[in-house]
């Protein structure tokens, strides 16, 4: 019987040493930029979305470690986005991981700069990776690029911010979800599967399954900020009341944000029929992302 | 007779108008945004890099126009940088191009957003363009990563923030110029050599002019910090000065400085004699270089 805790440990034992020896080391000039880096990279971290991008690769029917640089891609830009996302002027958080944020212990300028490297490095791991036919480095360059452009992850956390306080409407909300949280992880499916080198229909389905399933990861987040602690969580809860951030929970309650992400949950595992390889991984993975706890 | 200020004037009309058309429009959502990312991109500037990228395809053979995209790609991300040196945080400078600085404009979150969405959108503009054999938009990507990472300008940036106040030494003086000007300059025209498919003797002539050129660059716009006025650049003067920022100035003198940038370009200029192609206007920008008075 698949097992997800061992897999999803043995996984993130493999992504967190490719990265630990795939940072530029401390020792090498800037040194404080590379500490600053290494530090947000490597402190903690559930590695879902290279998981998940070497899991698509599996599902299409190839050997997982075909994606790991473009995953290891995917994970620092998204360590990026935390640093920037924690900033005094973005979300001012003090407390990522269970450990003080970036700025706090490196200043805000290094905090700034180490983001603007993790984002540059993660497109150059992307260019160095080797896609399938007829997928080229430059089709993941731009799908990267899309996903985490002002189109994309950055239009969200702009929407974020300039919600603040507003009274909730759907469009809104669906708009800084989709583009905060989804479309990285989707983004994750689709590149493991380019990778892979995916049959259109598989494209297809990844990129359904990526989108289900990443909606469904914000609103669980926003679930577990409204009702987890601090301990458990490693970073500050309740942040979205006080901030008055536009959630699914203000507008539907815990109840309601529930219920959506059961359907998109149930959305995403519905796709996972028209691979040709293993989806055992990302079945499990979409089961998890509605029970877990942090 | 070449007419430099002629051509000089007419490639920045070309990427002037060129930017304006592919940067996200101010209507699409977030609106906020993308009206800074224009706002900082269009609101002037010399398009020095971008013209450098064109005239190195020239100078290998080419047509210019073959190396317009990787050249706004360049441009873009040279504009990243300067909103993010502008922030409090770094430099905190209030004017630039003779305007408000983007976060003085439009706040340090959209700021920071900004730049970032720039450099993400540089590389997606790279990964769109087309390079000749034996070149790769891949080797294209991981040029442009190198040169803007920690190990490039985001390096030379830290080194020149923490060196401020400090007595200056030789060596870290041209780390930072090195790191934060001459390898962005030296960039693009590899890259614009590239994308003409340069031989190696032509590609390891325009690095090494590009080298010499970016450092003499960087001196020639720390004598300018010294000793020209605001309504000039359009920028603040004397601000090297004030922040004890560590520059060729403040080891050698205006006199030690201005001979230093001398060789550096007579360096330069010696390189052109490897080209293929039409090498006028390298000669005459490495010329314009000393004599610039902004």
């Amino acid at each position: 019987m698949f097992d997800l805790q061992t897999y999803l440990r043995e996984r993130k034992a493999i992504v967190d040493g490719e990265l630990d020896a795939r940072l530029p080391p401390v020792k090498e000039r800037p040194t404080t930029l590379h500490e600053a880096m290494r530090y947000s990279v490597l402190g903690g971290g559930k590695r879902f979305r290279p998981i998940l991008c070497m899991a698509a690769t599996e599902a299409v029917g190839e050997d997982h470690r075909k994606a790991l640089l473009p995953a290891l891609a995917i994970e620092i830009l998204h360590t990026y986005t935390l640093i920037h996302d924690d900033l005094p002027a973005m979300d001012n958080d003090e407390l990522r991981r269970g450990q003080p944020t970036c700025h706090v212990k490196f200043g805000e300028a290094n905090a700034i700069l180490a983001g603007d490297a993790l984002l540059t490095l993660a497109f150059q791991w992307i260019a160095e990776s080797s896609p399938a036919k007829p997928f080229s480095v430059a089709r993941l360059v731009v799908e990267l690029a899309d996903a985490s452009g002002s189109r994309g992850i950055i239009g969200g956390q702009v929407e974020d911010i300039a919600a603040e306080g507003k009274e909730p409407d759907p469009e809104t909300v669906e708009y800084i979800h989709l583009h905060k949280t989804a479309e990285l992880i989707r983004s994750a499916l689709r590149i493991g599967a380019m990778v892979g080198g995916a049959e259109t229909k598989e494209l297809d389905a990844l990129t359904m399954y990526g989108c289900n399933l990443g909606l469904a990861f914000q609103i669980t987040d926003d679930i577990l900020n409204a009702t987890s602690t601090s301990e458990t969580l490693g970073k500050t809860v309740g942040s979205d009341y006080v901030r008055e951030k536009m959630t699914y929970l203000s507008l539907y309650g815990v109840e309601g944000a529930r219920k959506r992400a059961e359907e998109l949950i149930d959305q995403a595992v519905s796709e996972l029929d028209k691979l040709n390889g293993s989806t055992e991984p990302l079945k499990a993975i979409a089961e998890f992302v509605l029970a877990r706890e942090k």
